[in-house]
Parts: structure tokens; C-alpha cells; sequence
């Protein structure tokens, strides 16, 4: 029997690079491949969805079966091309574990790009772009997403703000008591009594604009770079709360209350 | 030279179980001893920070330094007992890591207490409570947190919410188009036009109260343990938008908007 490929998530969806067009036949990599033929046991016949972040998702059939290799048909447009909101996530690299977690969640979350930033504390040297695009790619697949962030090359500290696109906000996660709890810089549409106090005008401005969100390594960032990020134009230092939180976890809840007050989330 | 030990996150905080009180020698476990001996290189007159969930966090001195052990000597008080929201998060297991990675983050996040349940559709059948509860231990102790969250036995979900608090509200984050955007089910604080419509009215109620988060498995819960939650006073459904996000992505999600709207993130 020939059916929908599914597992405990949902339904079989699987990025690809090239165009998505009526009857396109596509042959899978050797590890889709892998994964249909020895993992998920698909057959002749059996349909899967697949998306390349430009042409919607779609119903593909799997045809000329072999012990190794499939060719993937596309039948029919399933669901049109996603938008994501505009929601960089600007982070500190962390060890490897704790980032392949943190950009599988911020496929999962939406965020748009990721882009990757040392800093002065930052211990790690090295950014794996290759490992963080297969943990991005498997993420929107499982995630219902019809794009992939784009993960960017990592850059100093310093570069990322020299080249910081003006209309881009950037809501600086820092730890200091002075900055604006994170759900107050998003409630605010309008300047409020606050504003008067400084963070708060920063944090309204005319109506939906880019975001970003940058969060610190283990050990934050150091007082001069604080000042620095904190005197650009449309920074918004915010604060999560008064425990100590783990690089990702400030990263993952920052990205979830973005979503729930200012992206898509309702 | 003798000093404060730390690390990059911040200084060493050691959960113990014993009461703390001025002068008291306390003998770490194995364990500790060996991380404060061998991986953090403590020397007799080091100083690091302790506390047990009652007595708030206390400073002592790492004294009676041999090779395999010590004794720390409580010294003085450096901060009060802290209380946290009173949120619980009710989750289906998931594996392993996952599961780790759950309760470490959910102590960061601030949960009270972490409620494992058994749904249909969860796949996982034990649950390890020492792991779990190491884990918190952890997590609090690098997240600043004075006390460590309660690790309850697993229950089955009809169980679970036939000894439901009466007063506890129930935040269900469900898969379904009719639920409300979770910021909303917070925003409200006296019932509104969309009141009307159900949900939003029972998301309001008299002042502040204490609340849960529930999440199911991979795959969610069934039609049928769907309606009978929803069936319950206090319960809450929400949505957590349209990705779909996987268990553990869920729940921190939640607990993040929860203590940025609702919780103590301001």
C-alpha cells in the first residue's frame, strides 16, 4: 500500500535546491535519499511535500525506486511560498552542542537569518556554517517552513555595526537593571510617559520596521562593548528577566517574545 | 592567592541540601568536591556562594582542603530567599536529550515546579527523576535561582486533571486554528469585545493567580484528550502560531512569554 510518508510530527517534507515545477523530476541527495529509502521505508507511489524557499510547497511521488537512489516527481503546488517575519537573530557562537540547539530552534521560531558575531568574551574561534545550514535545513522541514534562514559568515563585533543597515532595529539583549523589560519595548506603539526616560522612545518608533536580536556568549558582553552597541541608533537594550540565562536560552526566549508581540504569532 | 571561584558565566553557586546558617560546616558530596577540587581548582580560603531553597544564598569559605574532599563554612548571608512565579510546566517526556535540555531551560526560565504526564501519543514510557533533578539542580545553580524547582512523579493526563487544582489556570498550548494567540490569552486583564467569543474570557478572571503550562508529545494530543481539557475550568487554549515547533520548543516558548507578560521579567 502506497500512502503519505509520515512520522510522529506530521507529514514527510524535504528542502531542495533546485526549481519546483509540474512534473520536475527531482532526484533526492544520497542522505534524502537514505532517509526515504531505509529510514522512513518509502515505496513507489508513496507522496512526501517538498519546498526550495522560493516556489511554495509541493506534492511530490516517489518513482524508479531502487536499492539506493529514487527520483522525486512533483504533481501539484500544495501551499504557496511563506513569508517569515523580518527577524535576524545576531548571536554570540557558542560550543557546538548548545549551537546546533540554538539554530534548529530559530529555524523553528522564524527567524530570518542568522548571523553569527565575536566578540570580545566570545571563547569560541570557529563557526561550523556548513552544520548550522544542515541543522536549519532539517528544522524548516520539520517545522512546516517553506524557507531556510540564511546563515551568514560570521563577523566581528565591530563590522557587524560598522555595515548595520539604518532601518534595522536591533534589540540588544543585556543584563543590565537600567534596560527595558523585553515585552515593554514591543507594547509600546506609541511614545508613552516613559519615553521621557530614553529607552522607551527608542523602543516605539513609526509603525513595524527589520528587527534583529543580538544576544551575548557565556559571560556577556564586555562594558565597552556595551556602550558601543547601546549608542547606535535604533538599539534597544532590553532585559529578560533577573536570573542568569544560558547564551541560547536568551536567544530562544528573546525570538518566542518577538514572535508573540510584534511577528506572526497571531 | 585565594579569591571568589568563577567561572564565565558568573561566580560558583553550589545547591546543598542542609540548612545554611552563620559558622556552619557543610560537607559537599563527592560530586561537588571533585568540581570544586579538580575542575575549578578551589584552594582552602576560596570563597563561592551556597543556598537549599529556603534559607536565600549564602557566602562560605572552602576550608579542611585534601585531596578528595573539603568543608565549606558558611560565612555570612549575601541575599534574601527568592521566590519565583508559581508556574508549572505540565510536558509529555519526550527522549532523552531533549528531555535535559527541557528541564535545564525551564529552570533557567523560572518554572516552580515540572510535571511530567503520560498522553496517547507520547512515546516515551519512564521518566528518570534523579536525572531530571540534577539537571535543575544545575540550572539553578547557574541561573542565580535560590531555590530548584519540584520534579513531581509522572502522571497519566486523566489523572492529572482529575486531582487539578480548582484555582490553578491551565494555559494548554494546542495545535488548533480556534485557539487564541498566546500574548493574547496575557494581555487581557478584564474582558474585552473578543470576551464574547469564549476564550478571551476565560483568559481574563479576577487579578493574578497561579498557572500552568501544558505541552504534549511529538504528534500531539488526540482529539479526545483535547476536548477534555478544553472542557476544564481554567483551561486555556492557545496557539503558539503556525510553525509547527517540537516539544521542547513549546514549552520554553511558552514560559518565556509567560514571565515576560505575566511573570516577574519586569
Amino acid at each position: 500500500m502506497t500512502g503519505d510518508l509520515t512520522y510522529p510530527g506530521g507529514g514527510v517534507r524535504l528542502h531542495v535546491e533546485g526549481p519546483l515545477r509540474k512534473e520536475m523530476r527531482i532526484t533526492p541527495s544520497p542522505e534524502q535519499a537514505h532517509y526515504l529509502l531505509h529510514v522512513m521505508r518509502a515505496k513507489a507511489g508513496d507522496m512526501l511535500s517538498l519546498f526550495n524557499g522560493r516556489d511554495g510547497e509541493w506534492r511530490a511521488e516517489i518513482a524508479d525506486v531502487t536499492k539506493r537512489s529514487c527520483t522525486l516527481v512533483c504533481r501539484a503546488q500544495s501551499g504557496p511560498q511563506q513569508a517569515v517575519p523580518d527577524l535576524w537573530l545576531v548571536f554570540a557562537p557558542i560550543k557546538k552542542t548548545p549551537t546546533d540547539y540554538l539554530v534548529q530552534k530559530a529555524t523553528e521560531l522564524g527567524a530570518s537569518l542568522l548571523q553569527p558575531v565575536f566578540t570580545r568574551r566570545t571563547i569560541v574561534t570557529r563557526v561550523n556554517r556548513d552544520r548550522m545550514r544542515a541543522n536549519a535545513i532539517e528544522a524548516a522541514e520539520q517545522s512546516g517552513r517553506t524557507d531556510v534562514p540564511e546563515i551568514r559568515e560570521p563577523l566581528p563585533l565591530e563590522k557587524l555595526l560598522a555595515q548595520w543597515p539604518a532601518d534595522r532595529k536591533l534589540l540588544f539583549c543585556d543584563e543590565a537593571g537600567d534596560a527595558l523589560p523585553i515585552a515593554k519595548a514591543f507594547a509600546q506603539k506609541r511614545p508613552s510617559p516613559l519615553a521621557e526616560g530614553g529607552e522607551a522612545q527608542r523602543a516605539t518608533g513609526e509603525g513595524d520596521c527589520s528587527w534583529a536580536i543580538l544576544t551575548g556568549p557565556e559571560g556577556g558582553f564586555d562594558p565597552a562593548e556595551r556602550a558601543v552597541i547601546r549608542a547606535r541608533d535604533g538599539a534597544i537594550p532590553v532585559t529578560l528577566g533577573k536570573r542568569i540565562l544560558r547564551a541560547d536560552t536568551a536567544a530562544l526566549a528573546a525570538l518566542a517574545i518577538f514572535q508573540s508581540l510584534r511577528g506572526d504569532w497571531d
